[in-house]
């Protein structure tokens, strides 16, 4: 699989590290990158990854045969709408947003009429570190990663990116874009939010030089509080609807967990505590 | 330093890696293990950090000269109470509880009129893992580690407890055991609650064909709900007057977040994830 022109529209940690792998794996002829910041497009000048920079992001899409909106999810739609006049036809338009309802419905509806295929990505890869200096051609090899068509979907577009992902080593899923927002809810938004809020509540009682008594425990329970604070905010709002409802739960969980610990009722806390760790002991 | 005999209390993970760390080191002459169940014994027996084991409590700290209590934080106080008639003058008990207001206040009422010096300890080494069989030398080496003396403590007692505890490598902090829990409460207990109520929520909610989309965020904000139930049962229940006030405000910062998401408040959200990542940050 080799594309001509490959244009990555906002080179974060994922945008420039899809470069890094298509240029590594000889999947792309040229790789262009839009960069909305001066410096940003100046250091991609001079990664291996990246044969021409743009500040014009109508003319960086212009005869590109597959287009990587890598923005902040807040923006993707947007972006497409930017762009949907200026793409050739047959072009192929990913995203690589962390939610997929919103993102899909408006990347569908910018795109309805110019001729090219939409179809929505969610590689699950980078860590707590961003920006485009951690480019890591190998980030997605073996990570999960959602594909979400719907009954708009064209099928060769589909099964080219499906082509793709698999080719960069990720293991694939395809569901719709409301089934992939549920489950990245539980497994991915709630965890984040109970990780801030723990980060949060230690920062307003904490004094400093507690830290260095924390053992392990606080690190990892607090590890992707760390993430990058633009990204999330657009992550949590767009999906809000399916978030809400487990952010509702846990606070009941830990309402509960307060009453059984005031109450002394340790038996009831040790079933909840049980049932948690047969839950994490899965993971393992 | 040698102590001509040590009995130590309950051989779990950190009862049998203290065993391991002081034959390594030469610290201690002869060591007899205590363990309740008759399998436990006979493990221990096989180990070559174990010379005798007993399933007399009685007799097991008959001449010993320091006494380790390594039991659930739950029992420490009963145990001193058993063994205070038998224990030789001038013998020093200590323990390596999680919690020490309750435990040294217990174990210095039991130990009152026996002529021996009790010092309360609390070595934060461990890990998820728990039981004999992950017994480990070099589990204490560069982690911190808690001694908690009181106006009644003897000085003699005391400087052996921070030189054993210097020997085995660990970082050494003296505070009163009130301060303790305050601290262990922020950086340890909290992340705990906080980590199972995760867990159990997602337990109730979640589909295991799910787990296989879960990055690393959720593994390591989970990590420490896998910890042994009985233990933690414990140790909540016996610092609960610590935890509680900040239970009550981690409660309180979710209900914010759910309030500004609701709200759609992108601004709010995003200081409060501000705030948490820059208390995260802190921590690497």
């Amino acid at each position: 699989m080799k594309f001509d022109i490959v244009t990555i529209i906002a080179p974060g940690l994922l945008g420039a590290s899809l470069a890094a792998a298509m240029r590594e794996k000889g999947m792309a002829g040229e790789i262009r990158i839009w960069a909305r910041r001066a410096e940003v497009r100046k250091a991609c000048q001079r990664e291996d990854w990246c044969d021409c920079v743009f500040d014009d992001l109508e003319q960086s899409v212009v005869d590109a045969d597959l287009v990587w909106i890598a923005s902040p999810v807040g923006v993707v739609g947007r972006i497409a709408r930017v762009i949907a006049p200026h793409l050739r036809k047959g072009a192929i338009v990913s995203d690589v947003g962390s939610t997929k309802s919103m993102i899909v419905e408006q990347c569908e509806a910018a795109l309805a009429d110019s001729g090219t295929h939409f179809v929505g990505s969610h590689p699950m890869a980078g860590s707590e570190k961003s920006g485009h200096e951690y480019a890591d051609a190998s980030l997605f090899e073996g990570m999960p990663c959602f594909v979400t068509p719907t009954d708009q979907t064209e099928n060769g577009a589909l099964n080219q990116i499906l082509e793709f992902w698999s080719l960069l080593g990720m293991e694939l899923t395809e569901t719709t874009p409301e089934v992939h927002d549920r489950i990245v809810a539980s497994v991915s938004h709630l965890p984040h939010l109970v990780a801030s809020a723990l980060s949060y509540t230690l920062a307003k009682s904490v004094d400093s030089t507690w830290l260095k008594h924390a053992g392990n425990g606080l690190a990892d329970t607090t590890r992707i509080a760390s993430g990058s604070v633009p990204v999330w905010k657009d992550i949590i709002q767009q999906n809000r609807e399916q978030i809400m409802p487990m952010l509702s739960s846990l606070i009941l969980n830990l309402e509960e967990i307060k009453y059984r610990i005031e109450a002394g009722d340790a038996d009831t806390l040790g079933e909840i505590l049980e049932q948690g760790k047969s839950f994490r002991d899965q993971l393992n």
